[in-house]
């Protein structure tokens, strides 16, 4: 009762994931960060760890640097960098939580000189987009209060408003401007961006370059993320994923391994509208946290478990489900939808990758490349990379 | 560090809050339906509850019909002992959950007739509003699937779209289409309208006299909800409230009954854009269910409910507020809150119904009005109102 | 990296599911019950459906009752007729939701006179389990308070103990009490017995034959189920199951349909154990409601959903599993397990059941038998079961 | 319809709460700890902190240590000038965090050798606490997985049960062992103390020493902790509070800011079998964080919420409720409750501080005092304590 995987699956051939630096570097709770042998000193090296994830899965061509972690003086370099090892430089990602001005706000602060540095922080990475080639500006509002009363709510959002007016301005025509939200946390009585709707409400005002980035790990329990998937297609506001897993709260593990069948149930609609082919230009990002587990097999681990959800909805026999729908078989669309959810898909996707001239099972090619061993003998000395420095 | 309570409570003077006439029959949970003897067995009946709720308080001149539950012969006449109780018809809300042919869906139905008999219920009800002179249309989509997979959720959305055209088609000038939304429940996979994004989105396509309506029972858990009334307001788009109460889901308590500093919050950012004037035209509602409390005085306790939390937020310093944020005392922010908060406002509102002709402490006044006991006595035999009939 | 079927499956030979005889009437929310044709009007009827779940399965040769919907005058008849449909009783379900006078709470109630009726029906369906061969008294508790201050937690909690203690000692040495938590709902401030902890407490004070029944729906959003799984084995204290799914409250939907992943952790912790052999005195039931599907195809897509969990459970390679534990390697030990749950269990348990003289596809083979046309025919007049009857 | 204060808070007389030494260090969240200005640089400076909250309040006169942040060379200096200050060393608290070797646990660690270092870090809290004359060992176990099938849960129970065995032997019989559960974080699959159940079956393990620890920012969205002191109480198991708030996660707020109604209902449950006073043997203790706002003051606003709010409960005519209780009167009840609740005691617990001839107001006195800004001038140089460090 699914389609042919043989035809199915070509719309998988270009798809595509872009991997976060971040990624690679040392990430923890606010409990403890632990440290692990390895792990890049800088930019160069995180890139040459993300570009190991795309040789083995042929997946994830594009990396995302984060600002000023990934600072570098000559961004050519690093671009070079990047394209000889076959990936090149995705989305801008700016940091707004990292200063001690931004205590109390960055965006929203009531201070306009606060707002001002934000302001100017995002021409900066506009202008390491030009130096790049990016196309997307991604910012996830940190911005928040904690007690009731600490701030106006109102006046924050009109303060946000001007700011992203700034930023906006400042792009260029083939530039995307990427608003994410997130429920909670860094604070928790109010974040200035809870949720879609918020981010919508100042995408509309931005305007037609301005999307939704929906984070899968950003949302209240129980939320119904599918829908939002729908929705935000439905109104032309999906600019990209930022991919994860939680059982909790904003968790950052490996994508599929908390609710696979949540991610197939996304990926679902995803397809529904084919929104996986590049010309719907949704950016389907990775932005999680290796705080226990090895760094680079994480990344290809998520990366497979993208590809694996992916092609399951792929296989789903939309023609049987608009059926069923039509009849009101409940039972029987479920059917449909299980049935696709059901095939292990492993077997065919390894053939692919064979085909295409990849590893059967990239996990084991890693394993097998020594490449792990050999960062952890030669990258003595220098600062690990990680979220705090 | 409050302000003065006799300028400050001027606020209430026009302040107001409609009833809901099923708050008067039976209800309960899907496990039981406890029956209370006095409970009315038809709409003019609620409506002589409802009256004795506003003749105690003075804050309650309107109540809500549900159709059909409210179906009567003469609306004319209705709305005429309405009249002689010292109230008046509020908004009629139109139900779409007890028809066999709505199993599968109501305005999002697959089956056109099926979703044109939805829309002619709609009909139906705006020819009720122009007989009742009711300008607010109340729609609370229960539509929503249980299964991943039964039916297509963008296509659902583009049928609702298409319903809820027609009806916002058919109204007049003067009356506003007020939509509702919902985390779950009576469906448990999507609902059709989850979250206030997709209510702003559908009232966003049809127009300026369509609306949202917040029920505070209908998010998902942990939502901060005073930060949407502040989006909604902002936006232009906050219609009404439902007000009451939950602690787990739709529980649909007394309002403040489970979190009294909640609707404090919320009282206080309606307050801070004059949102309490009726010249915000922001119609507070409450919809509520008396499971096993007497029902007169639950509704009672509920309009007092509110009235406590509006004063107390407009008893807060809002000039001092505003300092301590621009000074960044977070501390101090919260504090000039809490001090409207911690205030006793029992004795000055006591004061005020004294001052206008009404009883200082409204549920012993109806106690001893011996109107309870007297409906017991009275209404023997009929069918009691519920929301089953 | 899994377990070879042949053997490892052959966990499945001795494992049973018993079925609700309440999910073969109609069921539904607070705000509608749908109806549908060919639903049973007697508990003959109810078993004559269940049986045939087992018939197209042969899972499911148990057939749980809930007294008084079930009450008959001869039980010894009811006995026989599921004999002869090759399934028997199993355990009986008291209610203690429905009388008027719980309004309040049964067990739990202020008055003794109202806890004593409670604890009589008890004793009824005591002797109704003398009269069955039933083994399992299975108590769900329903009492809880809706409001702060309506009655003290504590002297409820005694009053509980003190009714407990009573049908404890009423109950033959070869009789379980299974005493079920849940997290919310009828009531909406406290439930009596809110959760494992508590469950526990009582079941300890009782005695040995005391035992807690975990519903997967009964717990706060986020609960690891499994954990639980894993701890009231450890203490010896998990007498059975009430399996369904949810996504948000108790809702109630068919098991494994939410959260397959979830489900499959649950019986790996099972597994890991022999929890799912005969010998660990568990009872894995059904609790569930086809408020929209249809019951009986909704009861086999239930057990098949519980099988093929199991199934992969016990495909886990626990000695791989280990070994990574031990070496601390997380991603390896995660892949062990997901080995198990990405394999498609479905064509060998398909090969199992016909080698057992079985359909291969028993949702087909019960389409095909004509069993749901024929009842929908035959079962004219009367009144359909439900819960609210 | 409440008590006459003036005997009713004689129960506060010899209440006190106990402040965490961490408190008046830096703290954050994952993503950015920020400075503050006169942060303490050694456990001698935060007790000289923790001091000015007892100076002005009258009520916390302990402090918590925490091992090792607040390691010393001589603990007879440490305790002789928290003497001088006027307050003295409260309970030891252990650190299983922060030690690389506890990536994947500590006293569930599958390596003995790290058990054993996890096991010998509370033999030296042990001696700690004879130099100190402090009570209560506090365990809050940290350990955890962050992804299914990484370790054995069952086997972590059994490890984790050994390890405290040991501990347990190695105490005093004046000494307790407090044992903390925590719903998540920092571990995302399965904490392995998630919920009181599982510490109160650890604590009936070891015996009647060892009890449990109440964090009141541990637990599931939506759970009712009034009811779990309930039952810890009812089986003589609490141990004491980690009192904070939050309104996500474990937000770690200054308690009483996000639910100022639930901090009452705790209490509630706590003067309803008088477990303010000492004889209880319970330890209210504070564990907050203060990552935006200013430390002390932030800390002596929390123990004044607390105060409030016991005294709110003490004032509860406990008789009136049964009464209505007894009577079936929902609304009545919980109308008893909310009198005590809606009382503003801010004025009465001035006048009794006066009385002690502590300061009506103490923030202002703390803030007059200028303590603040003495410190924020006189600690210059040194490293700023932090949970880092």
């Amino acid at each position: 009762m699914t389609l042919a995987p043989d035809t199915a699956l070509a719309g998988l051939d270009d798809f595509t994931i872009e991997v976060p630096s971040w990624a690679y570097g040392n990430s923890g709770t606010r409990f403890k960060v632990f440290h692990t042998a390895g792990v890049p000193r800088n930019p160069f090296e995180k890139i040459s760890d993300a570009a190991q994830v795309n040789a083995v899965t042929g997946l994830a061509p594009r990396v995302s640097l984060h600002i000023p972690w990934d600072k570098v003086d000559d961004y050519g370099a690093l671009a070079t960098h990047a394209k000889e090892l076959g990936v090149s430089i995705g989305a801008i990602n700016s940091n707004l939580f990292q200063e001690e001005d931004y205590k109390l706000g960055s965006l929203t602060h009531v201070d306009e000189r606060i707002r001002a540095k934000a302001v100017q922080h995002h021409l900066d990475c506009i202008a390491i987009m030009r130096e790049t080639g990016s196309r997307d500006l991604k910012i996830w509002l940190p911005d928040g209060t904690n007690y009731a009363g600490q701030d106006s709510l109102r006046e924050r959002q009109e303060r946000l408003a001007d700011s992203l007016r700034q930023i906006y301005a400042a792009m260029d025509d083939d530039q995307r401007l990427l608003l994410e939200y997130k429920f909670f946390e860094p604070y928790f009585y109010a974040m200035d961006i809870p949720d879609w709707g918020t981010s919508l409400v100042h995408c509309q005002a931005l305007g037609e370059r301005a999307q939704v980035v929906l984070d899968t790990g950003h949302h209240a329990p129980g939320t119904n993320i599918e829908f939002i998937v729908m929705q935000l297609q439905r109104v032309g506001k999906l600019g990209a994923f930022d991919f994860n897993s939680r059982y909790y709260a904003d968790d950052d593990l490996v994508v599929g391994s908390a609710d696979p069948f949540q991610l197939f149930r996304i990926l679902d609609q995803i397809v529904d509208v084919s929104g996986h082919l590049p010309s719907s230009g949704i950016n389907f990002m990775l932005d999680q946290c290796h705080n226990i587990e090895e760094k680079i097999p994480g990344q290809i681990r998520s990366v497979l478990n993208v590809e694996q959800a992916l092609a399951k909805a792929l296989l789903v026999d939309r023609e049987a489900l608009a059926a069923a729908a039509r009849a009101g078989d409940v039972l029987g669309a479920n059917a449909v939808l299980m049935d696709a959810y059901d095939t292990d898909v492993r077997g065919v996707l390894a053939d692919r990758r064979e085909a295409r001239g990849l590893p059967r099972d990239p996990m084991a090619a890693y394993a097998a490349s020594g490449y792990g061993q050999r960062i952890a003998e030669e990258r003595v000395g220098g600062t690990q990379a990680s979220w705090g420095s």
